[in-house]
């Protein structure tokens, strides 16, 4: 038999194939022409001229790279200015930013929890959650989705330190998380409660401080939020806000912070920006969230079936996961980019179309692709 | 009792302040005066003008961020053309790029292995590949460093799919892989071989080609590589390299991809463009290593206790933690910036004082490190 170490990938990508489940990187020119309805740039800034120019001004200045682990040589004073800058803005003592939103997840679940304690996340939380889960040392409690009481009877059943964890929208459906009944559980039962506020910021609180602000949560000294750059501040990144002790004892026990190189300073300087952006306009957040309503709503109105949006995030019903690539082939070929989510994407196997509304959308736009939507919609 | 669910962290601070080893966040001014042997910028490049003009320049043609992951909006042709470069550069057939090392660690290892496989994972391997055996389903084997025949008992005593994995340059010693002998073991025994290349790309191989290319192996088929573009290419991000049908296999299957934000636009462009500067000067690479071996061969000549450096990273040995810091400090006080590495982050206990070896390093400046070093330099 011939040496070959990875014959079994080939039967992998057949079974796939069969399954029509095959995933292909598609990548775009700088201008595509197409109506984005489809990136996480929910308040449009990715291509803001202020936060290309910052992150253009922030390479020449810094260089391309931080250069090495954020406690040997990648710390910048710029990042610690984007930390005072994010803990200010969404209302906590203290901020640390990691390479990716992803690295911020596996960061907090495991510093923050270890042998002997109890993790409880939802159903529905984003794949690093359940990464991190995983990666810590501790028990999980997966309960249902969105359900308070389900937590609090998880958190009961346990002797010893403890954590919830959930999305605060979840990126899927847009839907989101009972937060202040998530908090009083943990309150009674003496757990931190972290949440994953990568949608929330930007598009929901005042300004765009995010879920935790509009919940009146903010700050709370049992509560930690971790965050993206990536999504509503147009760059790369994440971050982890909580408690001074707590971004302290990251700093001292994160794998993920500790043994990763800092987060490259143009990614750094953009998101500095468009943090700027967000207090001087504080209008784009309630935007966001207009748009989102206003794309539900018509094609409710126009018979499809989309899950009521709490934050950017429009999810529209496909009756299979054939059906919805079809369907969003047939939007990009009408112009529009749509996301298209199935499995093994998909916690609930459900496939569906995932719109998100961009603040800079205009009204011409959110009409073409409701009409877009409508006429390609699979007969179901 | 008020509720306070973070108050363990408390005694854990104080536990690391007995002991001496809290870690402090030390943000740098733009321009330090420092000389930098701390930082993994090898080449020299993070601030080459070429290379910081093509970081602002992406950034302004494509955007601040990738705006979402990579299989819905967040491909550029961008990040397709950094992919192709780096294939070909190194000698593989097809790369695919991350966000980060650490995110590509974890794409290989969660992705090429599963419940019924086993991981032969080297004792002295990066942080990052400890958390890829512990995210995966596998089984994993720890065996002694830098031991061919440790490997290969290990791969004997299994049933079924296994994959070694080792790091090509060590980080904290600078010591190299014996991958001859790893890739024997791998090949009689039907195993996968996957070497992470962070701190041997830009440094070994035919003008910076890598550990995989100085050994005759890169691109054999049994063989993925994963790369940083944090340190010899001066950027931010990771990458995993190998045969087509395995790059493939992780777009379908590595969480870490999948579910990530793309690399920004920033830190690709930065990239692409140091692989373009290692093309035009292929000297680079033997002077980052004639550098290291002259800091070597001096500070021994200086009756300190230092590593022969394989690649571009001397680690010259400490007597105690405290002893450590204390030398790195005076070290900073006198001008020079080292890293300074003592435990948890070292896998053996040992502190060290850990330096880089820049290509662009003078002659001034290296006989102005040794003589510092041996000024500062602990009475043991």
């Amino acid at each position: 038999m011939p040496f070959d170490p990875f014959d079994w990938i080939d039967a992998e990508a057949r079974r796939r194939a069969d399954a029509g489940l095959v995933r292909t990187l598609r990548p775009r020119p700088a201008a595509s022409g197409l109506l984005d309805l489809a990136s996480n740039d929910y308040l449009g800034l990715t291509r803001h001229p202020d936060v290309t120019a910052a992150a253009a001004g922030a390479a020449r200045r810094w260089g391309a790279g931080a250069t090495g682990s954020r406690l040997v040589t990648g710390s910048t004073a710029l990042h610690a200015e984007l930390e005072e800058a994010l803990a200010e803005f969404c209302g906590f003592e203290a901020a640390l930013v990691l390479s990716s939103g992803y690295a911020a997840n596996l960061a907090a679940l495991t510093a923050l929890t270890g042998h002997g304690s109890l993790i409880v996340s939802d159903a529905g939380n984003h794949a690093s959650i359940v990464d991190g889960c995983r990666l810590s040392r501790a028990a999980t409690a997966v309960v249902a989705h969105a359900d308070p009481e389900a937590v609090r009877k998880a958190l009961r059943s346990h002797e010893g330190r403890a954590l919830a964890v959930t999305d605060s929208v979840f990126s899927v459906d847009g839907d989101a998380a009972p937060l202040p009944g998530l908090a009083d559980a943990c309150r009674t039962e003496g757990a931190a409660l972290l949440v994953d506020d990568a949608h929330g910021l930007g598009v929901l609180g005042e300004g765009g401080r995010g879920a935790l602000d509009a919940a009146g949560l903010a700050g709370g000294e049992g509560i930690v939020t971790t965050l993206t750059l990536s999504k509503s501040l147009g760059s790369q990144g994440g971050a982890v806000l909580g408690p001074a002790r707590v971004i302290e004892h990251l700093v001292n026990a994160a794998r993920t912070f500790i043994f990763d190189t800092g987060l490259a300073p143009a990614a750094a300087g953009a998101a500095l920006e468009s943090l700027r952006l967000l207090r001087r306009e504080p209008e784009r957040a309630g935007r966001a969230r207009t748009v989102a309503t206003a794309l539900y709503e018509r094609l409710t109105a126009a018979g499809l079936t989309a899950v009521r949006p709490d934050a950017a995030v429009v999810s529209v019903r496909a009756p299979s996961a054939d059906a919805a690539v079809r369907w969003a082939a047939e939007c990009r070929a009408a112009g529009i980019l749509v996301g298209c989510f199935r499995p093994p994407s998909v916690p609930d196997g459900v496939s569906r179309l995932r719109l998100t509304a961009r603040a800079d959308l205009t009204e011409e736009q959110i009409a073409t692709a409701v009409s877009v939507l409508r006429r390609t919609a699979p007969v179901s």
